[in-house]
């Protein structure tokens, strides 16, 4: 059958979180199936035999020449986002590779010329932007109905500089910390929302635990082509939980335990004074992982809702809108009403949605090259402008700048 | 009896609004004694006269030259708060001043040093950081177990533009707009809890209503000399109600009623298409002043809990504090606990202990001279940032900078 009536044939490049993340997706969706996948781990490769019959190659070369697969999603740590885009493509086939795109601009610039070269199809997802209530309020601005955006704020605090971490992920120089990881969602949300480009930033981090020394938390200001501005501000030092103004849906859509207070920093405490800490602490992480002892699926039963990263609001002139993990806020003159979005069967289909257009069909998908090679764009400033403690200005010529 | 032990005699400058929100302190705070007041409305004098069977006079002269006051409640609009304030002390009352303490900084100076020439204390107040849930989140900080201030973000999102409003009070120039009403508050909450000088300000502002042309949000950063930096954001345009965030309780404690929603811009409506609108607005908010023929006492009951100006995160090293109206949220390592603070049984006590304090006790008042004149500091800050799409740093030498 073609490549417009069958499955996309997916290899996984690394089967790590991003990959048990997604794995509900991949399972589910019949517009993909598994083919194939790498990782150097060994212990993921027998689970991903064991799981799905098939090969699952140590290194990306292997993985890229297998002939049954036409697509390759790329969940290897940041720093591989780049050389494992370009073999992708290098053999005609289609990358997702997930978020941050990569580390440089350079390097995106690489993957944007590969793929285009190869004629192959570039996608940067998971990204918290294809969320379905993000789209519907776009979908309702471009609507419209409520007046053009004028001001978005979004927040979240979190738990995430104490989910247990590779060595690298705890260094700004190689991608760690929040700008790189967390950043990266909430900058694409809201510059999905205000469909602008951005012009300036200034921003502020803090990195104040002394024993994972990369930023935990940033306060940003954003402004857009339009006349828009945005307000973003992060934390993941574990305090405030922000899911609490989400109806303590967590960001995976599922309804937060109330109990796990203080979970993530209860589970390093045991590390604690432990000369080997950071090599134990990864081991911890892949332990989790696919193929890791202490490896559990994700729940079979959908989440109850759909899934976000923290509170966002969008100040237009006739409406404040709030994405919520339910469907959509809109806060109108006159009255309020909830957008309802009924809870994915499979969450995560946008992403897939979004793939099968691309592949399948030929439509420029929304999260390519140049949209991915923006957000980070903004993230690069994100860093410069708290170091350099002044605005910076992203150039009119920037790729992808054009909130499409 | 000694001014030690007898109430102070208080007069007041202004029987509009911001007198009616301070009344139920005024009548029911045994360390204050209601006994003089002026306003050039009659309605208003001649009300006052009724209630309190006390001289109301149409000229602050008249009322600062009345031997039985000891200190002026200064509650006239903005631009006369510096000319009374200098009256007021050339007659040897002390004086409680309305927020924001001015417009300008001469200004400022010019009250700081009528007052310290004639001896008497300057307050500027009613403000909400003298709110109690404030002042505890402070002194949980100040006892050390939480580690230093690192990162402060506090929103409010509400219908102020929407109210029925004076026309300078949507005059920039005049000191309209939600930077020197709105913003005064929320700065001085977030200086209190930063408890140190501003630095930097980075700031945007938003003014999207050409009906109401002044700024109606905006969006901030600000640095202090600890190092620790905050967010602040405001939108004044009526849609989203942060109050939602803060369990329902609206700014003066009470719970507030769903059903109310959109009720600001509804009342405004009548008044759409009218060439005479500006004015029949004006006379709209004093109709339900004092004296006016729609105004209605506060009610008698106190409130369910404490006053606020929406929410706030204030994240320290080794938990988040979050003061709501019913106390002080604290999110730790390991758990996290609400510090119950009652409801207090006279709403604003607090401001009438810091001018009790200072006048019969001689004790220093926190929010004296220098101390708010630094907050207008940073509000003219934040409009200069906004109009020179620029940081703009603060003075080392400017008065009452550090956050005592
Ligand atoms: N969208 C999301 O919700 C989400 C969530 C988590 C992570 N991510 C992204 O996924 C990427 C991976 O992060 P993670 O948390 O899964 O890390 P991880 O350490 O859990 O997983 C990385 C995996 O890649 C494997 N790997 C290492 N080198 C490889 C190579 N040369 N070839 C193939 N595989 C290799 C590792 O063995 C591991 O299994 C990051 O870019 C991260 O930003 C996205
Ligand atoms: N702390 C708070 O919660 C709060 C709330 C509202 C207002 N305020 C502040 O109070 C001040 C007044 O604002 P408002 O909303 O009450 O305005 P308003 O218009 O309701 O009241 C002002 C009053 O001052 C009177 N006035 C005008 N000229 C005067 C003069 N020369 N001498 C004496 N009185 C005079 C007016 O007749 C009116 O009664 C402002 O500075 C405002 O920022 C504070």
């Amino acid at each position: 059958m073609s490549t417009a009536q069958r499955p996309i044939r997916l290899g996984v490049a690394g089967l790590g979180r991003a990959f048990t993340l997604m794995l509900p997706t991949l399972v589910q969706d019949s517009r993909v199936q598994l083919l194939a996948a790498c990782d150097p781990r060994a212990a993921a490769r027998a689970q991903f035999l064991r799981d799905f019959g098939a090969p699952a190659y140590p290194d990306i070369e292997g993985l890229a020449a297998d002939p049954s697969v036409d697509a390759i999603y790329i969940a290897s740590p940041h720093a591989l986002h780049a050389r494992h885009t370009c073999i992708a493509a290098r053999h005609g086939k289609h990358v997702l590779v997930e978020k941050p795109m990569a580390l440089t601009l350079a390097e995106c610039d690489a993957m944007i010329t590969a793929c285009r070269a190869a004629g192959v199809q570039l996608i940067v997802g998971h990204c918290h932007s294809f969320d379905a209530p993000y789209a519907k309020a776009r979908a309702i601005i471009a609507g419209g109905g409520v007046g053009p955006v004028r001001m978005i704020h979004a927040l979240n605090y979190t738990d995430f500089l104490y989910r247990p971490r590779r060595p690298e992920e705890l260094q700004t120089e190689a991608g760690g910390g929040v700008v790189f990881s967390q950043a990266a969602h909430q900058i694409d949300i809201v510059r999905l929302l205000a469909a602008s480009a951005v012009t300036r930033v200034r921003a502020v981090t803090g990195a104040w635990d002394a024993q994972r020394p990369t930023e935990g938390a940033y306060s940003m200001l954003l402004w857009f082509e339009t006349g828009a501005f945005a307000s973003l501000g992060y934390s993941g030092y574990g305090h405030f939980d922000s899911d609490e103004w989400c109806d303590w849906t967590g960001e995976m859509g599922a309804r937060k335990a109330q109990q796990d207070y203080g979970r993530a920093r209860q589970r390093l405490a045991r590390l604690h004074g432990r000369s080997d800490g950071a090599a134990e602490e990864a081991r911890l992480k892949a332990a989790s992982s696919y193929g890791g002892p202490d490896y559990r699926p994700a729940p079979a039963a959908a989440a109850a809702a759909h899934q976000h990263f923290g509170p966002v609001i969008v100040s237009c002139d006739l409406a404040d809108l709030r994405p919520v993990p339910d469907g959509v806020w809109v806060y109108g003159d006159e009255r309020r009403a909830l957008v309802r979005l009924p809870a994915p069967a499979i969450p995560r289909h946008e992403v897939i949605t979004e793939l099968y257009a691309a592949i399948a069909q030929g439509v420029r998908p929304l999260h390519d090259g140049p949209w991915a090679r923006a957000t980070l764009e903004v993230c690069l400033a994100l860093l410069q402008s708290a170091r350099e403690d002044r605005d910076v200005t992203l150039a009119r010529t920037s790729a992808g700048r054009a909130g499409r």
